[in-house]
């Protein structure tokens, strides 16, 4: 069975931008979703911003294997409750890619606890990306390095945690660092940052960011059921100890109450 | 200069159950600030839930190089804007111990990005705290392992991201484990979670917990100048850019312009 | 194409207690390759100590995709050679699986770094393991604990680095608690650490285990094309940089000169 | 009472390469120790590769809280039973500094169980290392950034396993990135790798670079007694449990029997 990708895209200056939409003409989500669906193990769909409930509804994050997200301009409008559904997803298994300028979308802050700033210049310079975990299943078939001749420059320090493993990081034509690959782990979700990806750039054409993609999908799908409840906290009655013990001292709670939140 | 410790106690049971109250009739947070100052290196005081803006103003924030937290049957009752002022202190460089039931609390949840939960059970059974980092600065001054005669239960798997490390596991007489100390980095600022410190329980009484308290606030201090900013996201202009380069290709923003949010 | 796992057994005990012997008919090591074989997406084979190079050519590594250890006594006969060997094989790529007295064995040292030391009591008493990454790869298809009603106890300090991720902890009827399931990377090889599996018990027959043992091959499989040469540190000459510079100061080294070891 | 910090130099390109006797006229690691000894918390002296025992008998190492290591040429003159010393010690809570070429001096590579290598090319080029983990202890004082305008360049991938945090990424003038600054644990010691100190570069000179050093010799120490037999694994018998436990099943070992290694 394939692993079922659901490309998420903000889709705004798709439709504001002519640069952007001369770049991406069926739009950034179908670009990306054009590249997974080259793997013949992903099958991958799209869903956008101005879709009813973002096109993120409960059923649709429960038949995805795997969440990629672009946004920039509209991370405002993005509706809270689509949010922390899609945080329970993660923790309960589902993938997530976060792509660029989602480094500051709701869900990867809400996931990383961090502010998740940098500095940044939109000069078209030249990023050379650095593979820093050779052989990483993200990094499968890609040379020790590759370049984007124009990008976004990113710079350091990014405020995130301490990721699980840097895959990659960039060096910039102006003098910047960034570490353009982080991989972490939230609950039972695989969760990857992947920084190249300004729109009005043909960063997502690149044969290497797309092998990038369809790597990072297959890194992040957990082929596991989801957890049923990703939020229970459950009282185990002294009666159901796993070794035998007897109740002792004073208590504040009575058997099979559930616990203070 | 001393290290300067809050000790934030909800203060809630002390007041409305009598044996809460006779363990800690100070208090569980004067019990707590007490052992932190049996050190000479520390100062702590006390805030509390009932206290204007629960006694964590930014000013006092500002003056604390240490948050300690406990909170258990008022998790919901802290107000959402102290949490997210806490939050950015700890961005900023502030220590913060989570104690106990503090598992749950909004702003351990707010750092973490993940549920928290874990499984209890309240029978005042043994706990036994195995050092897993030895001679770590948390655990200086301890013994391997050492004992906790009456304890709640918290078992696993406990609902937050991988540590950057392990200091303790608890065994449970009835049958559970736990990762019973843990080091996080949010920002600039040390996180630490430490599991023991049910109230009905003389836990903070105990000299091996105290230890660990006075341990983990030395750990936590950063004695560099909080970073004024924790949110800024800097554009960086190509003409002060520290490399020469020429600005190329189509762009989305003008000089000086604030990014999208 | 087949995950290739090879299981490597010391073969010992097997030879010389009876107890042993009537446990593991056709050894230790067949046991284990009779488990993985259970999945038909691996083929499972085995090599021993008394075999030629212990059965661990160049030729035999570089057809494996995943090697397990099973050692104990004979750990000081394991030639150095074979060791490196093997070391490099993980680096480039080759994942490794450790168990139980393999703490001690000569590769798992050589890896870490570090003494692999821990506490021990041979007593049949019951071991409880318990999943803390809930539905780790490593994970799926468990029970959030399963137990071994007899097993040699292995006691926290253990002397390893920081995992990456710790994915089972074991509670041990005596007292104390061990983590029993550990990731790493060394270079581009995927190796894992798990406890269970004293000789005299039969610990490689519970399902549970052999569950766990599958779920770490396929973990631990690298499809990458393994990395040619783990030790090179190439020379970049100066006319061959990415971006054109100028050679300026002083220099130790001439142009394609072997850099020092 | 100060930190007392040893600095162990090769000495060999400043007695046998005039420029590097022209930078260093007292030596590499006089450089380095009097740079530390600007500190008024460390009290800093040297040893070298000439001396009997390198200068690092085990009296040696017992009275050295942090040991900081230099080495390029003479990598392979080291005696591997100092090199084997010098890891008990670290493993005890010695802390350990390695600076540059030492990423291929025979104790990084024994702690780190991999290959250490990395890309490298002698063009004097401009080097700028960036603070990726603000307000880390090491980066206490520093700008977001700071050059060295004359470097030998090292570029990733860099074979060294993840580190538990990354405090400095390196900007190369020629195209090349790496992970400059890494903090490790193994056992109770603190492990720091720093890249920058190319022989024929003043670069020890640098007022950053040495802030960073002092940086690290405070963040490297720990204050607990040494761990007193590192390599200890002792046998808890049955009768000396925690919990009262009943032997069960057949045995390989008799009681007080030291394990096998």
């Amino acid at each position: 069975m394939k692993i079922r990708a659901t490309v998420w895209g903000e889709n705004v200056h798709e439709q504001t931008n002519k640069v952007v939409a001369g770049i991406y003409p069926a739009g950034m989500h179908q670009a990306i979703a054009d590249a997974l669906n080259q793997d013949p193990q992903i099958a991958a769909t799209t869903a956008t911003l101005q879709e009813p409930e973002h096109g993120l509804t409960d059923k649709r994050l429960s038949e995805t294997d795997v969440l990629l997200w672009w946004g920039h301009a509209a991370h405002g409008q993005v509706d809270d409750a689509v949010v922390e559904r899609v945080a329970e997803h993660v923790w309960g298994g589902m993938g997530l890619i976060l792509l660029h300028s989602a480094h500051f979308a709701k869900i990867f802050k809400r996931l990383m606890g961090s502010p998740c700033n940098l500095t940044w210049r939109e000069a078209g310079e030249r990023e050379r990306l650095w593979v820093t975990s050779r052989n990483h299943p993200i990094a499968h078939g890609l040379p020790d390095h590759f370049e984007l001749e124009n990008e976004e420059m990113y710079g350091e320090p990014f405020g995130v945690p301490e990721p699980l493993e840097t895959v990659f990081v960039s060096w910039f034509q102006g003098g910047e660092v960034f570490r353009s690959g982080l991989t972490y782990k939230r609950g039972a979700g695989h969760v990857f940052y992947f920084r190249p990806g300004h729109e009005t750039y043909p960063t997502y054409h690149d044969p290497n960011v797309r092998t990038v993609l369809r790597n990072a999908v297959r890194w992040a799908h957990n082929s596991a059921k989801r957890v049923a409840d990703v939020n229970a906290a459950p009282n185990v009655p002294v009666a159901s100890a796993l070794e035998p013990i007897t109740e002792r001292g004073p208590r504040l709670h009575h058997d099979g109450e559930a616990g203070l939140r």
